[in-house]
């Protein structure tokens, strides 16, 4: 499937880098030339020592990427470096100026056309211009809640509604992602930085505009709803002891409607103690399609992976700025 | 998404393709602009007659495929005339040689590069020549048993088996469907035909090797089976009184192994009352995932749709023999 070796450089080495950094490592066809993280505790130390790998892999972690981009040709970069298109716009823009492809895990990224439209089509246009893809990427957004669903309307003659929840257990992930979902806070403080932006599921909005846009549905209306999932008695994890009264997560719920009808319902709900993770996708039309996966896909494993499995396709893609759905669907390969 | 008119012949007016073609009236922008059926009771006839519209389309369905592709210029051919390559093989040449993309229902069309090696090396350089696509597609093969699962795969960073069932309860299907599960044989009968090849999925080996192929696995040995479900009660459907004793369907199973090891295995039972219809698929890798589509996913009109879903990704592709996963999946649109 993939011939020859492409060269992967690493930009971002939080936990979702580095588990990216790690599978690549494992890839037979894959080559990592280069790491850059802005960090103090990283930058200018090895690569291997960063992942923890026990042994050197010859490879500095750089904070400058453009002097790396200069001296250092690379097949693509994978960029999981933020989420927000306007926080990592310079990054994407020095990366394409160097004619690289890139796999970002930005949760905006996945479908910018709609909330970031103008930074969109200068990314689309500079990307065009130096022959290079882009391309956003994940689990969530990315998968469950947007290109599976979409994949699922494949054998259907009409779709009517599409509904999907997404329930995960936040007390088996790891620290930053129960903090990120608001858990021991109060349900004030909750509130209070859902006013803030500092709660919220990035990319929700997104799935919701990505799934429309292809089944060619404008909505009259986007409800969206960020609530604090309470403690009804108390719940331990690693890192957390809640009592009742405490925030043990989010609930956070897009919807997209045509007159009173509710046509795209996105339900995402992250908190600890959730006792019955699952993904869920419904399909009302010809046929209905109701779909289930028991304890849901585990998200930090499938995104490092999804960003990896979409290595080949990305490099072999037409240049500009894409979306999943304009490319062949990953796979696993080995 | 589909900027102009796709203009659509539709090659074989059985059920599936007497379902797509109404599938097809119902798309903005598909226009049928042909048809062919070699039956004595179809050809001559006008199509919206055949298609009990009660109302004439203004297209002659004709037995001399030939004779319509050089009077006709269309983008595309819904080719929906038999299942093994050998038997359509002279039908997809003609088409080819016309100069016109051309989807197939054929099963064994789905993934050929193995049982059917030359015939494809053949096609795909008549393809490439004449500048057109051949995509083989359906439901299963197609989709259930196959492209859902290795599109899966994307968010794994390792596989170690894949498991899919399908479970059809035949009695809510078409006439021609029961009786090709073999419902109402005796278990002789059926013995006797399966050692005929006259029963059996075709297409489920194409299956596995499909998946195999994409997730680069090379087995040691593929074990087939066909055997009867043989009712042990009395089951009544539109069709059969069937007593106990009677052949309800068909078990057909495909597995592949590495030494003693089942790496991936394809479990299709179908048969009248089966009162657990499902479809159900497990990864199991990093992260494992198992899904569940309770009911199924019905059978008839899925396929319709994925040939037509499937229309304007082939129109757009590369010249050649192509699969499913050398495009851009197929989703609805209106």
């Amino acid at each position: 499937m993939i011939d020859q070796t492409i060269n992967v450089i690493h930009y971002g080495l939080g936990p979702i880098g580095l588990e990216t950094a790690k599978l690549v490592l494992s890839k037979k066809n894959l080559k990592i030339v280069g790491a850059v993280d802005i960090s103090k505790e990283k930058a200018g130390r090895d690569l291997g020592a960063v992942m923890g790998l026990g042994r050197e892999l010859g490879i500095p972690v750089t904070d400058r990427a453009q002097d790396l981009f200069s001296a250092q040709t690379a097949d693509i970069v994978i960029h999981t470096a933020g989420s927000r298109i306007t926080t990592i716009y310079s990054q994407l823009e020095e990366i394409i100026e160097a004619g690289i492809n890139v796999i970002s895990s930005s949760e905006e990224l996945l479908f910018p056309f709609t909330a970031n439209k103008g930074l969109a089509k200068d990314l689309d246009r500079a990307a065009r211009e130096k022959g290079v893809t882009v391309l956003g990427t994940g689990v969530n957004p990315g998968f469950i809640m947007d290109a599976l669903p979409l994949f699922l309307t494949g054998v259907c003659q009409d779709v009517k509604t599409v509904r999907v929840e997404r329930f995960v257990d936040a007390g088996t992930r790891r620290l930053p992602l129960q903090q990120k979902v608001g858990a021991g806070l109060s349900p004030d403080v909750f509130r209070e930085k859902v006013s803030q932006k500092l709660l919220g599921h990035v990319g929700l909005v997104e799935s919701l505009q990505f799934v429309a846009h292809y089944l060619g549905i404008s909505f009259d209306r986007i409800d969206e709803a960020i609530d604090p999932v309470v403690a009804e008695k108390a719940v331990s994890t690693a890192y957390f002891d809640l009592k009742p009264g405490d925030v043990l997560g989010i609930k956070h719920t897009v919807k997209g409607f045509k007159g009173a009808a509710e046509i795209i319902s996105l339900d995402l709900r992250m908190y600890v103690g959730n006792d019955d993770p699952h993904d869920t996708i419904c399909i009302e039309g010809n046929p209905t399609i109701s779909l289930r996966i028991d304890g849901g896909v585990a998200g930090d494993q499938a995104t490092a992976a999804i960003l990896v499995n979409s290595v080949p396709g990305v490099v072999a893609a037409r240049p500009g700025l894409v979306t999943v759905k304009d490319l062949p669907a990953p796979h696993f390969y080995r």
